[in-house]
């Protein structure tokens, strides 16, 4: 397990420093030996956290060199003191590599409103200098909240005979939904790359992968995405080349996997659910029935009870917002058709139960009123979902 | 137990026809021995059922004799068969009462998808004429899917020295949220009142009452409120007239009690909880708050944990999309403020506890940014809700 390491100038690790109580690694260091481009996408939920709020202004001229996570906390709703202890992580850090402050990546995810304890933070931190390696998996580990386990990937592309390496890891699992929800993710390249156009290749990757997930449709204050590129290796990679095409759908591979993963480990899961809307009038009508069935407890509670319930889908489409005919619905669990024309049909529930029996499930809703389609990634509702969020903060 | 027959000219009964397999009561009839004016609300999902399309056509023009509901199947989704099941239903009523077709108004709750058993209905509306009285209870338990419970509510007002009487029952549990849900409840009057004046009347009351519940955001394709006045009491009740404002509180008083009801009765519930935004910018914020709260699993998964955990109300009215200024905002678990100006106070857990034991819990979220407001009920999600939802069609 390698993932935010993978590619050339990146060492990483994970240190316990005692925000988590029971004893988990709970600090995260990804460094980069020279100074990378840097792009980020951000929550859209108004209220930020500290941390949040500070990576956004540090990442604001498109480079950075150190990114430093901590779990357990999220350091928000703290007025001053999140603002004060934001800024000294990323100065400790900064005194620790030698780096700018303005290079330093700060986040925090875990439980809002309860105040940090920075000394521990900088025990951390100052520990974690001297265990940078290139072995990603404690930094991965080290990023978790509910999640069951940490969740790296990584590839690589050839741009002109030289090897180009995206490497990238990130954590859920609860308040999962497009705009970024209480997930952060980390990826790396050594790409050479230009801020503005990393930036263009980061929102088209995430707009297709992390902003199509969704566990329970609440958005944090602590969500992220950040991709560095050290540059290390290859040509310039411009937005107007071939290689930029290239690049991208790499990149975008990388991302979706690590989505995906969110999406089969969000709180409580037992399976990966795939929505997918075909033949939809508009993008944003396909995206509308894909994201209200993704988001419907009665359609996950169906699908935790391996249940054809296809009546909970085209009730969701139905109250999306997106415009089709109802009666051209077609719908399919895996390939077992369960309605044509929006009307029932006698299906063969043995054959439906055999794929809702499977950890992984394909619903397709067919609108039959356009050309556009769209996929989202989602999980079932579980008793486990309430145990672990009846459960959380206490 | 009263309820629908309160008021003068109503009798109803409830029976059981076959429709539900455990032989539990599934066919509701209410009938007036006059016409009534009448006016209803209905889901705006766009996939609607065919009982309840037959029933927005036969109120069109603002008079009824009869309802007839059966639950256990929603005839949804069924193309030719549900329409022509529909249009038989409202027939076969029509027959037996001598009423016109269009003065018989239908509707279906329960599994979509399975064609209705409509020889059954037909045995259980000739059984239902024969026992039509004054109790309302029969016929709120013929409605019930997942309620565990039948509900009514009745209330009475003098007006011009008459006593004019309001009753009503409803059914949830689940799929319930604003503009009509999982929900179909029925509300009587003796009340003289012009079909549009009625109308007014109770657009205005659902919008402050059903339109502000929600258990799992999911709206179904069956929702309705049907208010009938039969007008053997009272003066004419205009919209211009003092007597016109009386009327409107009483009913909405009774939709307010049923709404509460359906919340707090909401599937797996155990907690009623009420959502006040206050001092909000607008109205639309004030509703964008509560409705994000309300709607929010992991607000409604804390409030099971009797957790005391804020955090995640103020994100979920930081994602609702209204506007105002995160450091502004103080929250209130029932008298305790456990929020202040957007930061965290150190609060009594034991009296944040004591209030998250009781059976109904009020969250406040103040603004601070306007003088507009809302109110909204919702319930917490529980194990139950998974079990409930996760075994509802096997």
């Amino acid at each position: 397990m390698v993932g935010v390491t993978y590619p050339k100038g990146f060492s990483a690790t994970g240190v316990s420093c005692g925000i988590k109580k029971n004893g988990d690694k709970d600090l995260c260091l990804v460094f980069c030996e020279n100074r990378s481009t840097a792009a980020g996408v951000f929550t859209r939920n108004i209220v930020k956290g500290h941390s949040t709020l500070l990576a956004m202004k540090n990442i604001a001229d498109g480079y950075a060199k150190a990114v430093v996570i901590n779990s357990g906390n999220a350091n928000a709703c703290l007025a001053e003191k999140g603002r004060a202890d934001a800024n000294k992580m990323a100065q400790i850090v900064s005194e620790c590599c030698g780096a700018d402050f303005s290079d330093v990546l700060t986040a925090s995810t875990g439980v809002i409103g309860v105040p940090l304890d920075i000394v521990k933070i900088e025990e951390g931190i100052k520990k974690a200098f001297g265990l940078l390696s290139k072995d990603g998996k404690s930094a991965a580990e080290a990023i978790m909240t509910t999640d069951t386990h940490p969740k790296t990937t990584e590839t690589e592309i050839i741009i002109d005979g030289k090897t180009i390496r995206i490497g990238g890891m990130a954590k859920g699992s609860g308040m999962i939904h497009p705009d970024m929800a209480t997930m952060i993710s980390v990826i790396t390249t050594d790409a050479k790359i230009s801020p503005k156009t990393l930036n263009k290749a980061l929102k088209e990757c995430v707009d297709r992968t992390f902003n199509r997930i969704s566990v329970d449709g609440d958005t944090s204050v602590c969500d992220k995405v950040l991709l560095l590129a050290s540059g290390l290796v290859g040509n310039e990679i411009l937005q107007s080349t071939k290689e930029y095409g290239v690049f991208v759908s790499a990149l975008n591979g990388v991302c979706e996997k690590l989505a995906k993963m969110l999406a089969a480990d969000g709180e409580g899961a037992t399976k990966l659910l795939t929505i997918k809307a075909i033949n939809a009038k508009s993008k944003k009508d396909a995206r509308m029935v894909t994201s209200a069935i993704a988001k419907s407890p009665l359609c996950k509670t169906a699908a935790f009870g391996k249940d054809a319930n296809w009546g909970r889908l085209i009730t969701a489409a139905g109250y999306s917002g997106a415009e089709f005919d109802p009666e051209m619905v077609d719908i399919y669990i895996g390939d077992v058709m369960v309605c044509r024309s929006g009307g029932g049909l006698d299906f063969d529930e043995k054959a439906a139960l055999a794929i809702l029996e499977k950890d992984e499930i394909e619903y397709i809703i067919d609108l039959k009123s356009g050309n556009e389609s769209d996929t989202m990634w989602t999980c079932d509702l579980t008793y486990d979902y309430v145990r672990i969020n009846g459960e959380y903060r206490t």
